[in-house]
């Protein structure tokens, strides 16, 4: 059903999912547009998208489903903007690393009988670099692809005491359970669009997760902006430590470069994440503060054999 | 020269000697000797080993060079054993994770005229598991190798301020300023021996860097044990926070696996490293923690963007 597709932003994640619609079979038409065109001319080089679009709303316009592929608070822009000038034929989704805000303005803007119908998701997959040019059409394969929507009818209590004893677990809806839900209100044609954009996702190599947003943002401050914060410390750490001997950055080996190949993230790329997850992101930092602070103070106690084992359990399959 | 060499511990990093000197062409006899005769059995299966000895001491008296590849305290009461049955016609190395320690023992207990020459080394590679059915030909290769002789004409204050301005440079001296030397005081056979041994490790594909034994504990601590004390604390967070739902686990993808995957490394590994290199490993801690509050006070600060900009840095080759 859905023929006419187009992606705002062709960085890396944008240009991928252009690829991956493809390899996964989509035949029909895929319009780009990029803030530096010469990025969606790269996308266009490479078949990601079939042309680039001068105005991304006339982009929208023409197309049933769009994706946002850009920065959160470029995303949020596009989110007002589009809201004035699709309607109940149109379905909107966006990549964004944080849910809270952008799920907040789908409730606000979209989702509404006579609206644009707006599924936030997000793809956990990425490089430290981004740019059209590292995008990849296997990019998404094996990884997961979350999606919050904002759901009329929440989790009852009930519910969560039958699913199993996380704090995250009650607030996880795997795709089996929520595939044939859409949030209340919605048109039929963003309902359907929605369903065949899922369909999308899985063709292209995605296990999907439904979340609620507030947990999606505190999940992820714990299994993807701690570790990039993490090695962006490290990094920044080491370089003033050892930076100006280059000879002594080979020493540490394979699992030194490992656990600061993270490092090289750019700014750009998490400076919004930081604004728009704050509070989630600085509790797991305290929470590794004092972990590395208890590992330090047992260095010589048998604790130190307890935190090897817990952290033992976490790598094992 | 040498034509008879022992491997004490056959190991990861025993039966992997053993396998990289046959693949860099060495004819003579090797013996392994491991406190599991099993393990030994899987290293002369592999190859790395012509035979498994009974009785380690006579291996290493039967043997021109001797590898101790065995924990450090092992290494040590190793270090005492052999010395009372070995000569200045033996010489015998290490592959042990921090070097003070050993240092010490040698320059006490070998590296006189009449006694076995000892040079201690460190090979910065590894895998987060350890035993023989894991060894690699390759392991070491295109990684550096650490020596740490303990010379009776330690660099003076003036060659110091000759090297570039770090607080490890002028502790380094590169291979091809130290190869020729030997500690003074040592046999003429043993010094011929370490000269030797030095060409087999370069043979097998690494970089070796002579460090003083104290600034190498200093420097591996930044380097080595510091990431993997990290990737053991944010393992076991990680595993209190979503252990018990293992579809989050998925969630992080690549980044995650990355900076956890030295979170298998097993206790037994590195309890010797932290029982020896203590209070190195405690001040990189510490700045690690002071690092990641920083970073967590300032998440919507332009210090953010310094941080970020110094880890890329790290990264810049």
């Amino acid at each position: 059903m859905i023929s006419r597709i187009s992606i705002l932003g062709t960085g890396l994640l944008g240009t991928s999912v252009g690829l991956a619609l493809r390899a996964a079979g989509f035949k029909g038409i895929i319009a780009g547009w990029n803030r530096s065109p010469e990025h969606g001319q790269v996308a266009l080089t490479m078949g990601a998208i079939d042309s680039v679009a001068a105005d991304p709303l006339e982009a929208a316009r023409a197309s049933q489903v769009t994706v946002l592929a850009v920065p959160i608070y470029a995303t949020l822009d596009f989110m007002e903007k589009l809201a004035g000038v699709l309607g109940s034929e149109h379905m909107v989704t966006d990549v964004g690393s944080t849910k809270r805000i952008i799920s907040e303005a789908a409730s606000r803007l979209y989702n509404a009988p006579d609206r644009a119908a707006f599924l936030p998701g997000h793809p956990m997959a990425g490089k430290e670099r981004g740019g059209a040019a590292l995008a990849d059409a296997n990019l998404f394969r094996g990884a997961v692809w979350l999606f919050t929507p904002v759901f009329s009818n929440p989790v009852s209590s009930n519910d969560a005491e039958s699913v199993k004893g996380t704090g995250f677990s009650p607030y996880v809806r795997l795709q089996e359970e929520i595939g044939a839900l859409a949030p209340e209100g919605i048109s039929p044609t963003g309902a359907a669009l929605m369903r065949e954009w899922r369909q999308w996702v899985a063709a292209m190599g995605s296990k999907i997760i439904d979340l609620d947003p507030v947990r999606h943002d505190e999940l992820v401050a714990w299994v993807s902006h701690l570790p990039q914060f993490t090695a962006t410390a490290l990094s920044a750490l080491l370089e003033e430590e050892v930076g100006d001997a280059p000879e002594l950055k080979d020493v540490g080996g394979r699992a030194l470069r490992e656990m600061t190949r993270l490092g090289a993230s750019p700014f750009s790329m998490w400076r919004d994440i930081a604004y728009t997850n704050t509070e989630a992101v600085e509790r797991a930092l305290l929470a590794l503060e004092q972990r590395l602070a208890r590992l330090r103070e047992n260095l010589r106690t048998p604790d130190l054999r307890d935190e090897f084992e817990q952290a033992n359990r976490f790598r094992q399959e």
